[in-house]
């Protein structure tokens, strides 16, 4: 996208939009000239927000979520309303958000930053496994529930897990698998059908 | 997506994102996330660029396009390679670039922001159509190419102003329009078909 009538400062902002996942070239051209006729602030806002997360974010040491610099261990690690028995593990920050909107777990979370995979030279050294499993060992943690996604690197993750945790004496679950809310049967893939089936539950 | 799992500095971000046109919450906190777990300093390059570009850029005086602070007539105002009696009129610097990538065009430009739209309450006033007049009446330009959009606000433009430059003594035209160089016949819709037609060349 690099042309004579875009000025330097503006092709640097579209270069660094375009390095953004599913950004691509011309999403980060309209972005960029976006911002530029954007009336009051908006440029600054998030130029500030931006700056502003970096300095003040950091991952929590109890729990690696993510928590602002005054706050380790993070909200989530101190609340004393949440059960210390229960425990979630999860790839990503998004996960948590994901499963805090839900409202209906009430335990703590582990962010283990990624899931198992081979192919990608991802092993347990590149995960807070080591973390997760001395948070276990020292015994307040009843369950341990894996909510690494439901994809293959996710179930290698879970089992890898598994096989760890069961050594600690603590159950270990891992959330259902079947048909989603609202779906259609009919479009389900054969792998989902047969773990609905597998998993059916009386009525 | 607000959640206690997630701190002010990062909902701050994803607020920002959020408010950028084609960015969901949800994407706007994947985006986010993607920045909190980046390497190195990209999240400051972002920023910072964001920054520069608002400080340093300003629209030039003549074509209304964008240009640094320093550089005022534009590059392209200034440069000598490119015809002084050619005009191409756009709505939008995006258009611009457009137009540049093709390379084809070496005429000056004049962007009028945006396109008459009685609907959303913009009038000529709105536009930049005052200065392209003046310019036009200058005398230099025997030719002025409106390219606005090929779309209704675009077309209703390009009528209001061939109206008032054919009483300037200036050759106007517009880009043809037609069927889209590798698309289907069968897929064109019917007014491009029509166009099409209308516009047909011997061979």
């Amino acid at each position: 996208m690099r042309s004579a009538a875009t000025p330097v400062p503006v092709q640097r902002v579209i270069e660094e939009f375009s390095r953004l996942p599913g950004v691509g070239p011309k999403s980060a051209s309209r972005l960029a000239f976006f911002l530029l006729r954007s009336k009051g602030d908006q440029t600054e806002a998030l130029a500030n927000a931006l700056l502003e997360m970096k300095q003040r974010t950091r991952f929590c040491s109890t729990c690696f979520n993510i928590t602002i610099d005054e706050l380790d261990p993070c909200a989530v690690c101190r609340d004393e309303q949440r059960s210390p028995h229960l425990l979630c593990v999860v790839e990503d920050p998004l996960d948590v958000i994901a499963l805090d909107r839900v409202g209906l777990y009430k335990g703590k979370y582990h962010v283990l930053h990624g899931a198992l995979s081979p192919v990608d030279g991802i092993g347990p050294e590149d995960l807070k496994i080591k973390e997760l499993l001395s948070r276990v060992q020292q015994g307040a943690f009843k369950e341990v529930i894996i909510a690494t996604n439901p994809n293959l690197s996710g179930q290698a993750t879970a089992m890898y897990l598994n096989q760890h945790l069961m050594q600690l004496g603590v159950k270990v679950t891992r959330p259902a698998q079947g048909l989603p809310v609202g779906g259609d049967l009919e479009y389900a893939d054969e792998t989902t059908l047969a773990r609905a089936l597998e998993g059916r539950q009386s009525m």
